[in-house]
């Protein structure tokens, strides 16, 4: 079993609230985060497949495989988009770094070329990231 | 003369366009910056001052000093704020990382405690920068 | 199960010795470490927090809320502090990485917000890192 | 149980080919990694080591005596050099990062001062690193 | 007069020596960097130019053209090459960071898009770079 | 003229203040940076020389002699050292970061084995840094 990680960066805005509080109970909760013109973040995601080292190529997946999935199935979706509004696999969910890992699981773990999905690390800022492996 | 270099950090949103163009003009000229609902940045600021070496303290000046002035005048306006919206110095500016660099430099240079501002320069991401050193 | 993680700043000033052995055996065990007038570090630690996401925020934690807890409990006790003698939860412990790592957990176990504390990280330096668990 | 990372570097050529196929199914598997003429990376390797606290020391291991045993058995071995050519802990085997970094598993695992070996994490470049920690 | 800098990366491998010298002297010159399979790096490209803001975009020039300048002239031709071998613009050129520097500011010297070029700086290692800025 | 930088690390121990200040003075200068007991940092400093590229090396200058320089005449002196007590060329100079670069300077611009000394460039935590040119 060997991991292998591939590292992507997406910029995209964000506003942290929910429609059903009213405004203080927002700011109560969320803080500068839920400021109603939104702000938005340089995110980096690093996603790592678990498996067997092929004996016939040395590799455990095509790197050039997994980037072209991560690219179709999360950046073409996230990059240069508002995460409360643009992004289907978000719609109803809060845009919390916590959600948009968990989100992009979902995106990813049926679609990997070869091994298994084993962990969606995603960064907000160099001093925020938030790891997902799919547990319950 | 020694320049002494103090690096801060702001999460903004923002979006390339301007009302007197059409959206198609505007998606042409400014691509996917120009998303109508915006997308945002870690933005990573480094403000150099150049100045002798006070022989008393061994300072050019006293980086607390310094980071109080960026955090006042620069941070406190830009963090976690909508660049095209909410920010008083860049109200009629296109909010490109090269406006929004001077527009830090004219709110800082006036307010160096000691010595004087030799140059901002403004981090859109890992791979793009800005340097402004007030030269016309 | 998602795990959160902040990254913090300090820096501080240590010595690696035994006051049980004499000169040459500290300089043997513990190299230019055990230099007699002391040196230091800008040290990194990592708290990383495991647990669900609360489906009503979208936090694991509010990060801003783990921040105060280490801010009052780890950084504002060794910023800035010699670790061998200004450090309450030091004391009586040769001031490793390992053993800062594990005190910092200690200092950190119970007073988690929400969620448990999964991991802490601390980084001596950029190529040298310890992690600890809470495993015995 | 603690853990305690060393973070080493080295500059290596390779090239990813097989001899027993041909030139176009080479390029078709490896793409731009099987240039004839070779290319290089500036690659980072972690090594991880998991043991108890030494009361005595404070060390799981004197990082020191790892240090020395990482260059000795991995960089004198690898830096500056051809991993397709040079190196015979990879003859016969094709230098991707998986395989680069089980080769260097095995040339560690049973040289670990005092723990023991608990993951070994290679960077090839920022984007991609790969993690083996001996498990089938 | 504003500078927008743009970061890119390639990995390449390398080799340091004159035909016109016998290997003894080779590798007294340039050492480790001499051995004759080769080796590599992971280089990092940053390109300053130097221009006035256009009132119109906010823009010294399009990053977009820049970057696409960068990869056609530059990482097309370099990217998973040999510098020794494979790189008509370094042909005849012994490939030291300092020689590969001035050839990728001959590249683009005569083809920046809006503004001239300022400066070239090439990152060899994280520890070892050079800057040109086309001074004799 | 190309400008080639090595940068290098060490680690070591200091306090502000001045023995001709009271502790309250001291204080109120330098603040947590007076910790009586001292602190410390992880520096990096970046050593740039200017020079032409020689035409039989293609080298501005050996890396390996500017470092073997910066080594016996800077690390040595620092690493691991406590830069108010234990540091020949900072006897009566107070170890700010300013004071540390100009130190470095005078130890290095005349031991420069080709081209001369352009900058230092010292970090004293990843936010703060000075730059020296030898400017009156």
């Amino acid at each position: 079993m060997t991991y292998v990680t591939r590292r992507e960066h997406f910029s995209a805005g964000h506003r942290l609230f929910r429609p059903d509080w009213d405004d203080r109970r927002n700011e109560e909760v969320f803080g500068k985060c839920s400021n109603p013109a939104g702000h938005g973040h340089n995110y980096y995601v690093e996603v790592t497949v678990a498996g067997d080292v092929d004996p016939e190529t040395g590799y455990v997946l095509d790197l050039k495989e997994l980037k072209s999935v991560i690219q179709s199935r999360v950046l073409a979706l996230v990059d240069h988009k508002n995460l409360n509004t643009d992004v289907p696999f978000l719609h109803g969910v809060l845009p919390t770094t916590e959600n948009i890992a968990i989100g992009i699981w979902k995106q990813l773990v049926d679609h990997i070329p070869q091994g298994r999905l084993y962990q969606v690390r995603l960064f907000e800022t160099e001093k925020n990231f938030v790891d997902y492996r799919g547990e319950d």
